[in-house]
Formats: structure tokens, C-alpha cells, sequence
């Protein structure tokens, strides 16, 4: 059942691969573009943000899910990272990752590729309940870390919080079996996406990192070594205050998004990546532009904002790069190839069919692995986990 | 900008590949499940349909965008398909198919793409406006085929059906370009998507058909080899009467989904297509469950039904195959690699931690696309536009 990603393996998909962008002019269906200039501010942002808070940066590779972006990160002093799948874990383990944390509870059908992964890399893998710890234990030759994942809020995995006597079930679970290490707590508070204001997203941290603290307070005497580990890009954002935590799991600041800068966790100037999509029709009558760019190339994540609900915010371009601030339009429907734009006469005025729609994404890491590839301007196609996907 | 597609080429693709489904134990990570049985009943039931209709038979292959399953269509005696992109026609052409529409209006960006298919195939392509018309005419070695994409109620693409100075224009813009064929209108009557009942779907039908009808009765004189096209799978499920239309065009009827049972287009035993996703964690005391499946493999169509939204329907399954009458529970929500399954507590007891969860998926077009493979019962690893996408 394994698939064509196992080819990955190895350097053949790394070596840069350039094209002549970034001249739109040679862009003739939907395409995901990269500014490497902001990505490169954003990652540098959060490194010094986290090495000044003394906490262990450990990023989230889901948002990019590129070996050559990953490098980047390796170029700043990262040495740990995130996934959210074990076959990620691979494809970053192929490209010389060797300390790897996949963020989702654990698959314990997956045991062939457990086993592979941690001969070769530091894994850790969440637990969450006392059958997914024996799975893993039984098989002695199997070292890996394991931690447990907290429910902090969201209501969505792990145990909550308050829930002692399950911690105790799993801990003594993990206990019994000599090849687990028992690593720490590692909670997701994503319930900061539903944040209404930056003084929400804050104190949804400041709440999880109490709710964490008192974790490790508590085990901390039984296990010494125990670590904090939280991660979700509004707090990492926003939050000043990082004291009690040993390493924070942020992903989706490399690009920024919509999403991201409705909640206040970024300007519109930081989001990294934009889409580029051809126009096939107009509809003046009804205000409204067709594009090539649909579903299956946006993914289908909206947003709510001012009483209307979007896909994306087209921006001005001025056929090389977009113009973040300057806001033509909304594309306010999306069926498999076809979206829609709403856009007002004024700047309809500028467009005619054959031309370039710039669209900032909602969500960038769905929007990211729905295209599959990542085209930046300053002319490397970048490779990303779906590459084989192709665009078009 | 070209890119690994382009290898799909010839027929290295092609071959069936076999594994050793459908024994449900192999599967480790989310899957595309198809059960071929269905899928060809599907296809016989409507093959069957339009040939006593007297109609053309032109299935639409963006839902099931594989070469081996569009091999099934030939067999059955079908010559001419639609697609809904150049680069989906280039697939196609590849495996042979010489009579093709690309039912989306044409993307002028991609001359080199035009230029190269209609060279190879018998190529229709779709315009709208006097701009779109030109840019095909001034190609003076291009021969291809035109069709004018009329709206008949939707509001997503073409001239209104009402609008005859526009369709007009269009026609003596054509007139101009002796490359290029006028065929005759083209339609996709979408709106029967948000129809309320069988009864609904049919009148939409037949008032599609109506307004077809009207345009070719108008225009036939001057043009008396001028075809009605039009196609969507509610329709082409539900309706009786085909009078007067030339082509049929419907696509999702080949896998149906959710959606199409939803609208009365199909019972839920005639759905071809299932996710299966492994549970990786259970929460009793909140009736949920979570698996390895999420937006990047669902896709994010949602279905609104008695009250409900969910992404997607759990039934049961005996390790061999899914039993789409016994439902056991919905798909309620999605990030990227996560579902929350809302299960109640007698089905619930039947699940642990590393079981498998069936899932039938609300927009079948959507969830292949994102998924990139295809698995059959019956043992066969389908091929799929995205196939590089990898599953897992």
C-alpha cells in the first residue's frame, strides 16, 4: 500500500529547480506563489522571539510541507520539528531531520513505518490512551518518545486537562513498558482561532500555559525531566509571556493567511504566499468575475468577516508581485475549477479576460496542499510533500 | 511551467496495478475505497438511459479523473467525454480519447496547450464573449470546435439564455474565423443542486431544456447543424424525458455521494466511492471519535441534513466492504489531518483504537480529487489525474 512518496526518499526532489518566474506573463493556470522575502522576515520573527523567551522552537512543517523551505528553517539553528503525519515524518527524516515530532495521536496501524522512522530519527509520538501505549509497547525493539497530549480547551484531542486520573492510566501505562519514554504533556490550544480579538488569543494562552504548568507541577516530582510543549501560531503571534514552557510547536506563521490576520495574529503584509489565477469571464452585470481557481485548488476553508463570506480577498498585482493592501475584490464562490470573484465596477474596469487574478488564501496549509507546489518569485519551484499533485 | 503531468504520457501509467485489497487489515492510512460492482452498474444504468433516449452520451471525467476507470466508458461504447480543464484533457488524450470538451470557458492563457491538443484531438472548447472568440480566431492553423456556454438559470458562467444580442455578438464574432466551427450551445443547468425535491429537479430540467430548445429553434436556420448540449447528474438521474437535446454531459453519477443522495438523485446503496480512515482516538463521555482523515483528504464540501451539518456519513463495514444502510455516524468536523466523528454509544462499543471507520464522503468529485488514488475491492490501484498526491 505504499506509494510513490517512498521515491522521495533520498535528494533527487531537492535539488532547486528553477523557471523564469516572476513574470506573470508566463503564468497560464492556477499557481501558488511565494514571496520568499516576507516568509524569510516571518521565520525570523519567531526565531528570535523564541530564543529571547528561552523556549525551544520547534515548528510546524505542516503549513509549507516542503524540504527546500525546511532548509531554511535548518539555516536559522532549527533542529526540531513537527509534522503531522508519520508518512511527513518520512518525507523530512529523507531529507536529514533527525528529531521529529508527529502532533497527531499516534496510528497504531501504521506500525511498519513507526518502527522505520525510529531507527533512524528522534521520534516522538502522542499517546492519549492506555491501548495506543501498549500497541507501541510491545514491540521492545521499538525506543520511542512518547507524550501525552492534553486537552487544554479546544475539544478536540487528548485528555483534558483536569482528567487526573486518565493522566495517571497512561502514565502508569507507559510505565510498564521499559523502550517508551514518558517525554511530557503536549497540548494544541486551537481554540485561539476562534478568538475574537488579540486580548482573547492571550488569554486562551495564558489559560493553557496555567492548565500546562499545573500538569508539570504535579508529575514533575515523579518525572524530573518532564517538558511543556504547546503550539498554535495566533498565541505565537500574539503572546509576549512564554514563562513555564519548554518548547512551543507553531506552523502556519511561515505564510500567514487570512484566517490569521482576521484574528490579529498578523498584518496583511506578512501573508507570504498568494495565489495567481487566470480570468475566463466577466459578468459586469452582476458584478462578477470567473477565474480558474476552484475547490480543488483553494481547498474550501471561508472566512467571515464584515457580514460576507470568502474564500479569499483578490489584491492588485502589478505582474510581478501582489499588492497585499490594495483590495479589489472577494471570491465569494468556489465549485471544482471555477471561482468566482465579487468585484465592484471600479477596479472590473482594470481587468479583461486573460488577465492575472492575485488571491490571498484563507487558509494557507490547505490552500498549500491542495496545489501541491509552490512557485516563488524569485524562480525556484519549490517542492512540497504532495508535490506529484501537479497544479494545473 | 509544465509540469511532472506531462510524463503521464503513454502508457507507463496504465497498467493495472494490483495489490492484495480488499483486505481491510492492510490498510494503514486514510483511503479512497471504490467498489467496482457499483460503479459499473452506475455506468450501465445510464449508458442504457441515453441510448433509448436518442441522445449523445458525453460523460464528464472530473469526477473520477482516472484513465483505467475511463477505459470502462469505452468498453461501454462511449467516443466522446468532457473535462473540466486542458490539462485534464491532455490526460485524457494521452490514453486516446479523440473527441473531447473541455466544459469550462476557454482559458486563453494557454494557447501552447491548445494549439498542441487540437492538433491530436477533436477538440471543443467554450466562449462566452467576442475577446475569448478572437484570441482562438487570430490562430490561423487552430481548427476547433466552439460552443457558446449559455446560462439557463444557474449565475455561475455564460450568456443568460435571455440575453440575444450578446449570443449574437458572439456568433458573428465566430463568423469572422473560418478556423473556427460553431457547434451550438452549451449549458450546465448547476442550479438543480440547490433543488428541494426530485420534482424540483425535474423542472428545472425541463425548463433548462426549454430555454435550449428555444435557441436552437431561433438559431437553426442559419445554422442547421447547431447542437444542445447540456449535462449535470441530477438531472441525467432523475429526468425522463430528453427531447430536443442533442448531448448529455453528466459526471458524478459514475461514484454518486452524499449530495446526490440528498437530492433524491440516487439511493445511498448506489454511492461507489468510501473513505476509510483509522480511529486514533475514542471520547466516549463526548460521543467522539477521531480519526486519521481530515480536510486534506475529505475536502470540505458540507451537507446540511435534518438539522445537521456534517462532512461525510460512517456505516458500518465487515473488513471486506462498507454496508452503506447501516449508519453508525457523521463526520462533524475537520482540520487539516483530523475528523471528529459524532458516534452515540451503541455503535460506539463496536470501535477501539486502531479499527477502521468507513466513510461515505458528500461531494465524491471533491474527495478523489484531494485524495489522488483510488483503491478497488477488487484489488486494483486505480490511476487518478492527482495520482502523484500520494494518499497517505
Amino acid at each position: 500500500m505504499r506509494g510513490k512518496i517512498d521515491s522521495w526518499e533520498g535528494d533527487e526532489y531537492l535539488k532547486a529547480k528553477l523557471f523564469s518566474m516572476p513574470d506573470f506573463e508566463k503564468i497560464s493556470f492556477p499557481v501558488l506563489l511565494l514571496n520568499e522575502k516576507i516568509a524569510k522576515q516571518n521565520l525570523e520573527v519567531m526565531v528570535g522571539k523564541f530564543r529571547n523567551a528561552g523556549v525551544e522552537f520547534r515548528p510546524h512543517f505542516k503549513t509549507h510541507q516542503s524540504r527546500q523551505l525546511g532548509r531554511w528553517f535548518r539555516d536559522a539553528g532549527v533542529k526540531s520539528i513537527t509534522v503531522s503525519s508519520l508518512a511527513m515524518a518520512r518525507y523530512f527524516a529523507g531529507d536529514g531531520w533527525d528529531d521529529i515530532t508527529v502532533a497527531f495521536p499516534v496510528n497504531i496501524r501504521r506500525m511498519d513505518l513507526i518502527r522505520d522512522l525510529a531507527q533512524r530519527v528522534n521520534l516522538h509520538l502522542l499517546v492519549e490512551d492506555p491501548e495506543s501505549v501498549a500497541a507501541l509497547g510491545v514491540e521492545k525493539e521499538l525506543k520511542v518518545s512518547v507524550w501525552i497530549k492534553i486537552d487544554v480547551g479546544t475539544g478536540r484531542t487528548g485528555i483534558p486537562y483536569h482528567a487526573i486520573e486518565q493522566i495517571e492510566n497512561v502514565i502508569s501505562a507507559i510505565s510498564k513498558f521499559g523502550n517508551l519514554q514518558f517525554s511530557g504533556f503536549l497540548a494544541h490550544p486551537g481554540h485561539t482561532y476562534s478568538a475574537g480579538n488579540i486580548e482573547e488569543i492571550n488569554e486562551i494562552h495564558l489559560e493553557s500555559v496555567q492548565r500546562m504548568t499545573g500538569l508539570k507541577e504535579r508529575f514533575g516530582r515523579q518525572f524530573p525531566a518532564l517538558r511543556i510543549s504547546l503550539g498554535d501560531t495566533p498565541s505565537a503571534g500574539v503572546a509576549t509571556d512564554f514563562t513555564g514552557i519548554d518548547e512551543f510547536r507553531p506552523g502556519n506563521f511561515i505564510f500567514y493567511d487570512l484566517m490569521q490576520e482576521h484574528l490579529g495574529a498578523c498584518g496583511i503584509e506578512d501573508i507570504a504566499i498568494c495565489m495567481a489565477c487566470p480570468i475566463v469571464a466577466l459578468h459586469p452585470d452582476r458584478k462578477e468575475i470567473v477565474i480558474h481557481g476552484g475547490a480543488v485548488h483553494f481547498g474550501k476553508e471561508s472566512l467571515s468577516s464584515g457580514g460576507r463570506v470568502h474564500f479569499g480577498l483578490v489584491v492588485a498585482n502589478d505582474e510581478q508581485n501582489w499588492r497585499s493592501r490594495e483590495i479589489h475584490g472577494f471570491l465569494t464562490a468556489l465549485s471544482q475549477e471555477h471561482g468566482i470573484v465579487h468585484m465592484e465596477e471600479q477596479f472590473m474596469k482594470q481587468y479583461k479576460v486573460g488577465d492575472l487574478l492575485t488571491i490571498l488564501p484563507v487558509h494557507s496549509c490547505l490552500t498549500a496542499d491542495a496545489m501541491g507546489r509552490i512557485y516563488g518569485l524569485e524562480g525556484i519551484l519549490y517542492d512540497h510533500f504532495r508535490s506529484g499533485k501537479g497544479a494545473d
